[in-house]
């Protein structure tokens, strides 16, 4: 049983005038912080700000780089070259470390954003191109896989610091991939039910998929959404339930 | 007498399809590169290449940040804020030195273009906010001020490593400003008079105003424009005449 | 005394995932739409909205176009050409006018928005420059100008149909001007009151400026602010108080 | 045997201090200019100066609309919904059409540029929205399809008026669609090859294809490319011909 988690959430994806999400509420019951970069979300001054709140909080901050697309949240695929995935990447993880720099906190993840992670869900060269440039950026970083995918491989074959995560309030299949968003009721907006989840993963190494199936998973990082209405609640819950169960919530660097 | 000086020039100002400059003909005639970060011209490709062809000739590297103004190539003055300018330059100077990392050399200087820069020159709060960003960045970063601008006494104020820079191909005025480009001629585009221009400043200490006066100086960086019919030429004259006085073009930061 | 008068509203700055104001709530109290075009604000998706729910509810739409600065919102100043400032609101006309055509409406009018409206304010050519893009554009389409600026003038000397604008909502001097947002109390907040200035200068073709000096006024449009905590009950109390003074809200260009 | 045809190229794809193109020698030898509207190329600036010199030469304008995908040049596909499409090329239309109204041109066309074109070729539902966009836009305007695509029959089911093209510097295969880009020796650069293409499609009513296939054509617009290095050879070449024999080059449109 494991005595320590980490919970990752999404954060920073305000722009310009434009407010996204709770992040001030959020920030109190993650451990690390997955911060917009500036191309799907996120500009300089919310990066700023971000990571100011990030250190006072004692989160850790991690970049999360997405397609250049902020008219659409990079949440549609785009064609790019694997070349160009590799720069894209470098390039915002460069953004984001150098505010972590400014306040005297490493840079201690990424994880790729929208369409980009999706397709890294599934493309092995997409995730290699990912890998390289977390890898190139920084030997320690860790590049945060989501738990059952080509992500895992991509991470082997180039050599960077892998962390698997596994989604509190998302519901599996019985082979261990994420229910289509698309199928009604896929993301868990019921904190007793996605803390009980959490505990399920962390406690007793698994998750149950929809059909009953016991799934087996060992994530170090749980993925929890920032921005739905019950947000805050399920944050609250889980982490009530793991402090009960003396599971520490600790930024998956440390 | 200096027995060594640097010549920085501005690189990396294409844009996808778009080819601005004569970067790898420039390259061999510079010690550092002013690296464009993509926000008045250049993007992660361009950066990518630019840094890595900085790298095999040798040539150290530096961010060349500018306005969030692509459209006007960063020459057309925006109104920010000193906490704006100074997250925009955090941001393109990280976004930089990622490819810097990635290649294994450090970011060796920042130096502001177009409209940021000549409001630098003049206004003492906006210099000191590039100087903020700098330090804070790096605190071995060095800023590079224009020579006899108020950009030395931020850097003294905010206390950032400062290299002083003239221009071998621009016409002074005899208070060690610059001829405003608006007048005619301001710009020098004869090798034999910008190299006698570079000589002088380098080995007298001083240059010659439109009106005669002698002008002293003590630069550790010479200023070459990249993007001129004559830049190659002038480059190469400079760099002859600066070999036959025993004295080498060597990075600011060595 | 009036028998009719317009009230016109900025609407469509939403853009992406980023929702900004209470359109479809304001749309039931204003007769003219101030659409953003795309530049400070608003995207394709969010104008075909727009012009679809402003034509179900018998408002009249304009361009509101702004500078290049979708990070700023267009509140920050640019020095822009005016040839520049000419292409640059031909272009967001047109696209908006798009949207009117493919909904059969034709475009009413056409008002700078944020920092190039307030150039527009105090600068006779920046003026100008914006009456020529409107008259090129459509010799029909007017030009909204506050009240005893030079905008005024620009539109006489360029020739395009012109409409003046006085605020429900905003605090004068007593030379007529806007007191500046930068003092405390300059919008007014409270419906009971701006709703009387807005009465006082439909009906009685003044406003009492701060220190109250009468200033005679004779607007064709009543701007109020759609983004204000109170901007609903503010509208609301308006329209209730025309309605009983038997004013009609009608569209500035009908 | 057709007394007339149509050449189209694709124009004003500099952007900002980018220059693209050699727009002044092409437009002497095109009658209808495909304009990029400000999204993977062109800016304000650029098409208000590309419809003045294309009426100045006396040469028709349409829309060249593409993703928002500046630096990709719209070269890369990207998931949009129809609806998005649809808005989209409202919006580039309308902000072209501004121009063509301020300088007294009607919009006679629209061509889809890059991948969104690449698209259209083959998808059906995303050549309807196209032309949806086209025909709400204006019911006159042309709908340019590629000759032997799906975007004839997308034009059919939408109703707009449709004029089919074909490539006079592009290999052929034997089914009527375009080799691919590939496979080396797709684009024609030798002016003889090329302009026996376009006389054989203008007077023979066919191409004949890599494999020696003739393919029956009837197009009434050649795409002639504007940015290879042979591109104002070519079109000098299939001028002179089609004036030898009697085949005027006249705008689609007319």
């Amino acid at each position: 049983m494991l005595k320590r988690i980490d919970i990752n959430c999404d954060m920073g994806e305000s722009f310009g005038v434009y407010k996204l999400g709770r992040d001030p509420e959020v920030m109190d019951y993650i451990s690390s912080a997955n911060i917009a970069c500036g191309w799907h979300a996120g500009d300089p001054m919310v990066m700023e700000q971000t990571v100011r709140m990030a250190k006072e909080r004692g989160v850790a901050v991690g970049a999360h780089p997405g397609y250049p697309d902020l008219l659409g949240f990079g949440r549609r695929r785009m064609d790019l070259s694997l070349a160009e995935i590799e720069a894209y990447l470098l390039y915002q993880m460069g953004a984001l470390a150098a505010f972590a720099k400014a306040h005297g906190l490493p840079l201690q993840h990424v994880k790729a954003h929208g369409a980009l992670g999706n397709l890294a869900f599934v493309d092995l060269e997409a995730s290699k191109a990912i890998a390289r440039a977390a890898v190139r950026f920084d030997k320690n970083i860790i590049f945060v896989a989501l738990a059952g995918t080509v992500m895992v491989q991509a991470a082997k074959e180039v050599g960077v610091r892998c962390v698997e995560e596994v989604y509190a309030d998302r519901v599996y299949n019985p082979d261990g991939t994420l229910q289509s968003r698309k199928i009604s009721g896929s993301v868990i907006h019921d904190p007793e039910k996605a803390a009980r989840q959490a505990l399920m993963i962390v406690r007793e190494g698994y998750v149950i998929a929809h059909n009953g199936t016991k799934v087996p998973v060992r994530p170090e990082t749980l993925c929890v959404h920032g921005d739905t209405p019950s947000a805050i609640s399920i944050l609250q819950k889980i982490n009530d339930d793991l402090k009960k169960a003396s599971i520490s919530v600790t930024p998956m660097g440390r």
